[in-house]
């Protein structure tokens, strides 16, 4: 199983973090802390710390699942944790004794858990931890906004999937359930069967159905509700994603359900334009919070507000970088910000969305590929009307 | 809604809290760290940050999205993070000021994302961080190991459903499936259906199958495969869990597929033995770890090793509180370990398991409540025999 960092990408990560004076860069994954770029650089899908050794080039992974890591792993060395008691922590601690000296640099990711950064603080007494998320974090994050051509090619069983299962739902809805029986999670259950039966991996999120009576909740809890009917005048959503082959989709359907009221239509026609808007700006623009401003000042001459992201890069988890958010406002979060190029080989989710508690929320979602030629849309997500 | 833990017992958090000379306690929830005690102390699904404010006894919650928190949480004070810009690092390093004086002491716990520490640190510059592990994160643990009648009649839910599927499992492998084309997504497919048909709120954990090709893994990845065909001689297993009311359950059924070898006589009769022993156990014996000797024992004595702990409680989350393991060898291990009572309430799973690369893996699991009469095995899963 190779990794699915380019050799390319993981050189330049090499030189830029030969370039901060980092000796060895530490990654970990385990079930309290999901960290994309486990997968993302060795190929081995969870539970494992990797070392990466800047100086010598090499990485060395020490997985959980030793068996696993044989299988999925892309690495230099894969160390056995079954000789240190089957504790990670125990055996990190030693290898991070084995391959640093005293004085070494060591790179960390911002949201490494503390206790896991105390083993090697308390094992390498004299090193120097180096916490820097604009260069570090940042560098990560740039590598996998784009894709390479396998990536891209990984991607397409999972838009195909979503694609046939937007139109399975659209004819469903209208003509085969039953419009007083069927609930939220039927249509959840539904959609996580009907993707697996055509061949995906995984559910790449928990699907999110809401009726009117909640969609105007930007989380709902449960993400479906084993009670609530799905057939309920108003607006509501079906946001769900497919792991067809590692690489994840993310759509949304928004459903106008019985007659569409004014308020209705000026939602889903304001959701509707920021959508496309936004997605023909991809093109013409050249930083991506220029086209979350687009989405945005779109809904606001409606005469509401979006209350999140316009977007975000999809790939090995569902909220991949890049982020399609304008520029912040508050200092704290100004001060780590960074405009970002509209690039080729981004793969991005444009999700605009309206919530209003009296007809509930309308989201519409679809995914786009920035090719050489300009964005190009890969989903088939649209509103779907049921009048009743 | 309201939260999980007792008013006792949360006097007791306060209690243990100030006894060190914590000011506040900080707990913090996102997409790439979970963190069980969010829910447990306020009743809160997910992303958002707590402070427990100990000198006043009160707690203020951070949540990213305030009308859910409105909905789900039980505490004192919520913030709407809207006025920060929708961060909720932002809004609880205003918070954090506002709370604390510069010379606060301030609780964290072991699997706090490094960024969020830094941002406490650099705006509380003369605070000092209790980082306490053995104080702190085990006494939420101690909390959490012990249910509350309340606790255990949410979890009967999950207990029920999860009955129902064994038993479905067990007529359906036997008579209706097809055993040429029947494959491993298709029984989590079926399991993960069938049990939200039957009124839960969620998937426990994402379903895990594994045909003799592959159960000899302990993890499996993907957790079943779309391709793999379940019925092949050997042992096989399907390890599900049911959300049913927010506490959940957790067994794995093991399969006998085919002629039964003496080999695969052996394991599964020893395995037997460690789960029903380990059972009894719970009854005779004061500690946790004295339980996981008996178990390792007989699957020693039988010629094999376990590669895992015995079992663990269950609870909001399917790995919660207290482990089920031996006493560690390793002296970093043993240095924060410590024994561990087996008490009234404790919700647990025994599930020793047998893997060897020529026949399978053979695992079986039971949920267990400690009740003032001894254990009582609230789950029905058992060997499945398929002949063919």
């Amino acid at each position: 199983m190779p990794r699915f960092v380019t050799n390319d990408k993981i050189d330049t990560l090499y030189d830029a973090m030969e370039a901060l004076g980092i000796d060895v860069l530490v990654i970990t994954d385990s079930e309290d802390h999901r960290e994309v770029n486990m997968r993302y650089l060795t190929g081995h899908p969870e539970d494992a710390s990797l070392f990466v050794d800047i100086k010598n080039r090499q990485t060395i992974l020490v997985p959980w699942d030793f068996q696993l890591a044989q299988k999925y792993a892309e690495v230099d060395q894969i160390v056995d944790v079954s000789e240190y008691n089957g504790s990670v922590i125990a055996a990190s601690a030693e290898i991070i004794k084995s391959i640093v000296s005293s004085k070494a640099k060591i790179g960390v990711l911002r949201s490494i858990p503390y206790y896991f950064l105390k083993t090697i603080v308390d094992q390498i007494t004299e090193s120097e931890i180096i916490y820097d998320p604009m260069n570090i974090d940042n560098k990560l994050d740039e590598l996998r906004a784009t894709k390479s051509p396998d990536e891209i090619s990984k991607f397409q069983k999972s838009f195909h999937i979503s694609n046939q299962l937007v139109d399975e739902i659209e004819n469903n809805l209208m003509i085969k359930w039953d419009r007083s029986s069927f609930r939220e999670i039927d249509l959840a259950v539904f959609v996580e069967s009907r993707m697996r039966e055509l061949g995906a991996m995984g559910v790449g999120f928990e699907t999110l159905v809401a009726s009117s009576a909640r969609s105007w909740q930007i989380h709902t809890y449960p993400r479906a509700h084993p009670e609530l009917p799905l057939y309920r005048k108003g607006l509501a959503l079906i946001d769900f994603g497919v792991e067809g082959d590692w690489l994840r989709s993310d759509v949304t359907i928004p459903f106008i359900m019985g007659t569409k009221t004014d308020k209705m239509k000026i939602i889903s026609e304001a959701v509707e334009e920021a959508h496309y808007s936004a997605i023909d700006a991809l093109k013409e623009l050249t930083y991506l919070h220029e086209v979350a401003d687009i989405a945005d000042n779109i809904i606001e001459q409606a005469g509401f507000s979006m209350p999140h992201a316009l977007g975000h890069g999809i790939g090995l988890t569902v909220h991949d970088s890049p982020g399609i958010r304008k520029k912040p406002v508050h200092e704290a979060l100004l001060a780590s910000w960074k405009e970002i190029y509209i690039e080729k080989g981004m793969v991005l989710t444009i999700e605009p969305g309206i919530y209003e508690q009296d007809v509930g929320g309308f989201r519409l979602e679809n995914d786009v590929i920035i090719t050489s030629k300009g964005p190009e849309v890969v989903t088939n997500s649209r509103t779907i009307t049921i009048d009743f």
